[in-house]
């Protein structure tokens, strides 16, 4: 008998049916003599509803009372649920994020989970019954104020409670059918990966795959959680993200090199030309940039030209973040002493992920003659052991993305049934 | 400084325009220097949304998971009405029932409050805060689980929380004026009651006036409560439900003898046809009739028949349990030793309440004289010190209704602009 944490996003429990049919499958799984507990997240576009109601009544409203607001959706799916498991014969109870023992930081909107004490879980479980928990919310742990998790919350969650409850696996079910080598939209001879480590899958993440959230993926990480990224609307195996090293997770005889191509449209480039070439300036310039709030992301410093001892930095960041980057770097400008700023928002990045790599010479060699061969011409790099980044124009990113993932042999012989989306939170 | 608790229906929260309207109001009673609790349902439709939803993934919801489905509505409404409040710029926290210390035995769909420990309700108040508290829902002792109040729960909660932070007043907004002489539907010549005494209003509620529940009623009149039932879409004084010998809410020189007429459509009748006329034997079918959950209203047996020793028991109760009381009484029929049931749920019921009549005589000969010179038929008669009631056919329980209201002297002489109509929850 195994302990099992499923997790259903919104586009699964879009409606009465939908919930009806997840139902089923849960039942199945309770049924076939598994302990189950389920995260799920609010239905279809309850979130978006709310949020609008919200504008409708002040363009900023207060974050905690967003965060109670956001989290009657999940209150609303998870009841649904528990009563559409019920009506099939099996014992269901709902848990409330503070029910279920996820406390959380302060910080709403984003809160950060700091512990998981899930005794009621448990208590549910030995009672023989499916546990139902609201994802993407927790509790505060002095004033048990209501907070939500953010982006991806519902994921880890998820992930948190089977870390918690010493799972034996957790299954993210999305309205795709795992991982894929790349985005089947742009490259429709992509091919779902079987397996694939939390590093690469971290890459992937952080390098713009949607299909898990970064933070999901590092929380499962740290706590050794299998997590198993695969559809509701079918029975296939999806996509398990494992520890390489773990029996269960170990790798197929022939591990291929590289793992998949990620892309990332919502980057935007600011370079800042004839800053000094002397000590000091590169580190005063990312210091005021952080303190803006923005995350950097690459990060490139051309040669000085010797004839003036000055050089043009350039870093990428969130687009989202462009305007506060550029607000706080014009209002330093005396002290950098650069002549002008430069913002671009038509990059893509283009990032090939192999835990491979490390050990075969030659990846980046094959991935720039790939380019070049395409007449795509590469403005910045970055590298780390498992993943090589490059920025592209962003009208070349998805001409760069086939040729890369034709040139790495990551094409499918195959035909194959993809459904592909974004996925909720 | 006062401390007022204020309760607003789901029609005056029914979408984002209403919203900002209430906000408004209660801005207002904030700035002008008082301390402002508000209790709040949910918008317009929702409940009846959430109901629909459940339906569609189960004819049996279990009632815990309905408990936690409905409590969804309040905290939208209250966090959008915090949101609202805060737009206007009065600092305003909502807080679920748990939050607010709502404690309630363990009965989903209808808990009984034991116990409000507002301390956070307090602590927001003591910060200036006006504090939004979602009316309908508590929280049990031990489990922390979710339940609702039941029927006329956020009126409840409302004076509940009135009487533990020993509010001045508790205002109860709704889409009427307050309580009228009688339902301005049937009688437009209603008028509206100024003051009423508990017990007054107690008979009201009891007797069919929608406009308060009578477990609200019970609990201000058990904790001293001074309910105060106003229109949220006017500026108005409504009606005051006091106690009487309170200077507050000293009655006018000329306190009228009768408060008004209630009526209610909702019972049926069942008759016991040639029972045997020997002790014990009422107590058996009362007894039966009790133990199958159904509530009993007026009871008439009427003079036994010397020749057969046999007579007929007729009772009233809500049409909703005559079901299950039919059922439970043809079981019994054995025991009992009758010879048919008869059943009939085309009666009204028409009740004259008013403190004064206990000092004066003649008041049900008025009644039946009323009743009598407009050719209409009592079939039962029950009463009680300030109040008495009797069944009619219910096609012409308007016709009384009205008879009645002019009999004794509550038609109004002045136009009127009435709006009257149900309650939400």
């Amino acid at each position: 008998m195994a302990l099992i944490v499923q997790k259903y996003g919104g586009s699964s429990v879009a409606d009465a049916e939908s919930i009806k049919r997840v139902a089923k499958r849960i039942a199945e799984a309770k049924r076939a003599g598994d302990d189950v507990v389920v995260v799920v997240s609010a239905m279809g576009d309850t979130t978006d509803e709310l949020i609008d109601l919200a504008q409708q009544v002040t363009p900023l409203p207060p974050s905690r009372e967003m965060d109670i607001l956001l989290t009657a959706g999940e209150r609303i799916s998870m009841s649904l649920l528990a009563m559409a498991i019920s009506n099939l014969g099996v014992e269901a109870q709902s848990f409330t994020g503070q029910q279920a023992g996820v406390i959380t930081d302060e910080v709403h909107g984003k809160a950060r989970i700091i512990d998981v004490s899930p005794s009621r879980i448990r208590t549910a479980l030995d009672e023989g019954a499916v546990a139902i928990v609201a994802g993407f919310q927790g509790v505060t742990q002095h004033t048990n104020d209501v907070t939500t998790l953010g982006r991806g919350g519902s994921d880890t969650t998820a992930v948190a409670l089977a870390a918690a409850l010493g799972a034996d696996v957790c299954e993210i079910y999305t309205d795709v059918d795992g991982v894929f080598t790349a985005d089947p939209r742009i490259v429709p001879s992509a091919r779902k990966i079987e397996r694939i480590s939390y590093d690469e899958m971290l890459e992937m993440a952080a390098s713009g795959a949607k299909v898990l959230m970064l933070r999901c993926v590092e929380y499962a990480r740290r706590y050794g959680v299998p997590v198993h990224v695969r559809s509701s609307f079918s029975g296939h195996d999806g996509t398990l993200v494992c520890d390489p090293t773990d029996p269960e997770g170990a790798a197929p005889m022939e591990q291929p090199i590289i793992s998949g191509v990620a892309h990332d449209r919502s980057e935007a480039k600011i370079t800042i030309v004839d800053v000094p070439d002397v000590p000091g300036k590169a580190a005063k310039i990312f210091e005021v940039v952080a303190a803006s709030g923005a995350n950097l992301d690459m990060i490139v410093q051309n040669v000085s030209a010797a004839s003036t001892g000055r050089t043009d930095i350039s870093f990428t960041l969130p687009a989202d973040d462009g305007s506060i980057a550029i607000a706080a770097l014009t209002a330093h400008q005396p002290e950098i002493g650069y002549t002008s700023l430069q913002y671009d928002d038509t990059i893509g990045k283009l990032s090939l992920i192999g835990a491979g790599m490390k050990s075969h010479p030659g990846v980046s060699a094959r991935l720039f003659a790939a380019l070049s061969e395409a007449g795509i011409n590469i403005e910045m790099i970055s590298t780390s052991e498992i993943r090589i980044s490059v920025v592209t124009r962003a009208d070349q990113l998805d001409e760069a993305v086939r040729v890369v993932h034709t040139a790495f042999e990551l094409d499918s012989t195959d035909e194959q049934a993809v459904v592909y989306g974004g996925t909720g939170r």
